[in-house]
């Protein structure tokens, strides 16, 4: 029997702000046939919460350093404000949905990150992403929403990276789904042309990947990325979509990532 | 077939603020029997939170009001912060836990007050609680955690009373369960003598809740919470226990309230 479609997307922070995209974008979600899910993170909006509040954020060689601080705000704004938020607007346009952290019924365990040079404080790595409930609650028509947090099984609350989030739950999910993953970031796609926003690469399988990679036409933002992606392809999603908020819309100009 | 018992369990704001208190006190829900509710409010923690944000704390008659920037502090705080870290804490002492604000599955709708002479804000009464998500998440061995907010099925939260909560998801679910509830806050119990931590009434029914009453016994704080007590015995609630943070161990001192 062929496997259901299951589409996970991820929106970025920067859409998050804005409130007229994040609208149209959770519009444009809703239109989209069922089952999905979404995964956001909060980017700036913590930042901004952190400074207010007199928090000094600190890096390391460009890093962000949770410490507890940090990861205070990051469950207030990402686990509490952002994602409740979005819950309550998606409930009243139609989709069933429900919040969730990693730690919510064991979805996403990770391990804290080594200390090696750098002490990232409350940062996870994910190890598994517990698929049982996430299933159930897709058979029951509901539309899980995660935050980028997930938890170490030992109390502790996790700060993650969204697009390893939204990747490994689409890698989870491609036992028991046929899925296809899609990034919504700022740019309308992979550019050959970091300036030019319209420089879209509209396909990119392994072969043109590479090519693009010692050409180095790939940015370096994009780098970890599409990385992800071809790991992601790699490990049984099977499409990757990247754009900016207009991605879920038919016809809008994007990047498509297949093996 | 006799119905299972269904523990549903309210922790107030005070004891959150307390670590140690609350560790306990988790441990101690984490030993009760399946299946079990947990419904919490943030209290405090709100509030200085919104102190260190600049935001005024705006009061009507001692009521407080709920604006938009208060709203969001306890979307926060309630949903956020304390919710996910019970969350991750309940994991870790083997409760599957799934933290939930009424939005989520649409689990409780309100409707925000009426102004009459005084706009309340972002406050909602509880208009309905949907047993179906909550029934088929303790069906599946996991233990729902609710904060204090409902939302108005329009895409608005709304900030609600933590007693009311715990007493609606009660009665909603004393159709399926053989419902008890348990108020965890400062007090022992009802006391005669609010001086007197020790003067507390073990048992009570409605014939004595009259007599107190008309001896002017029972404290102002406490009218609204036994008004909400009888209330929910009235419409299929079992037994109340009101207690402190002990309340959830055997044979701690507490008062129970049967009709």
């Amino acid at each position: 029997m062929e496997k259901q479609i299951l589409k996970v997307v991820k929106i970025g922070g920067k859409l998050i702000e804005d409130e007229n995209k994040l609208r149209e974008f959770l519009k444009d979600f809703c239109a989209l046939p069922f089952p999905k899910i979404l995964v956001h993170g909060g980017g700036t909006m913590a930042t901004k919460l952190a400074e207010k509040l007199g928090y000094e954020t600190k890096m390391v060689d460009g890093r962000r350093i949770t410490d507890a601080n940090s990861m205070k705000v990051i469950t207030m704004v990402y686990g509490g404000l952002i994602n409740k938020n979005i819950i309550a607007k998606l409930q009243a346009i139609g989709t069933n949905a429900l919040g969730l952290c990693g730690a919510d019924a064991g979805t996403i365990i990770s391990k804290r990150r080594e200390i090696k040079e750098v002490d990232f404080g409350f940062v996870g790595d994910i190890e598994r992403v517990n698929t049982g409930f996430i299933s159930s609650t897709l058979q029951q028509n509901i539309t899980p929403v995660f935050s980028a947090i997930s938890y170490d099984g030992r109390g502790e609350l996790l700060n993650t990276n969204g697009d390893s989030v939204a990747a490994e739950i689409a890698k989870a999910m491609a036992g028991i789904y046929d899925v296809e993953l899609f990034y919504c970031f700022e740019k309308k796609g992979v550019l050959t042309d970091v300036e030019n926003d319209e420089s879209v690469i509209e396909d990119i399988d392994e072969q043109l990947y590479r090519q693009l990679l010692n050409r180095g036409i790939i940015s370096e933002g994009m780098l970890p990325k599409l990385q992800n992606c071809f790991e992601a392809l790699n490990n049984g999603v099977s499409k990757i979509f990247l754009g900016d908020s207009n991605l879920l819309k038919k016809n809008a100009i994007h990047t498509k990532i297949v093996k």
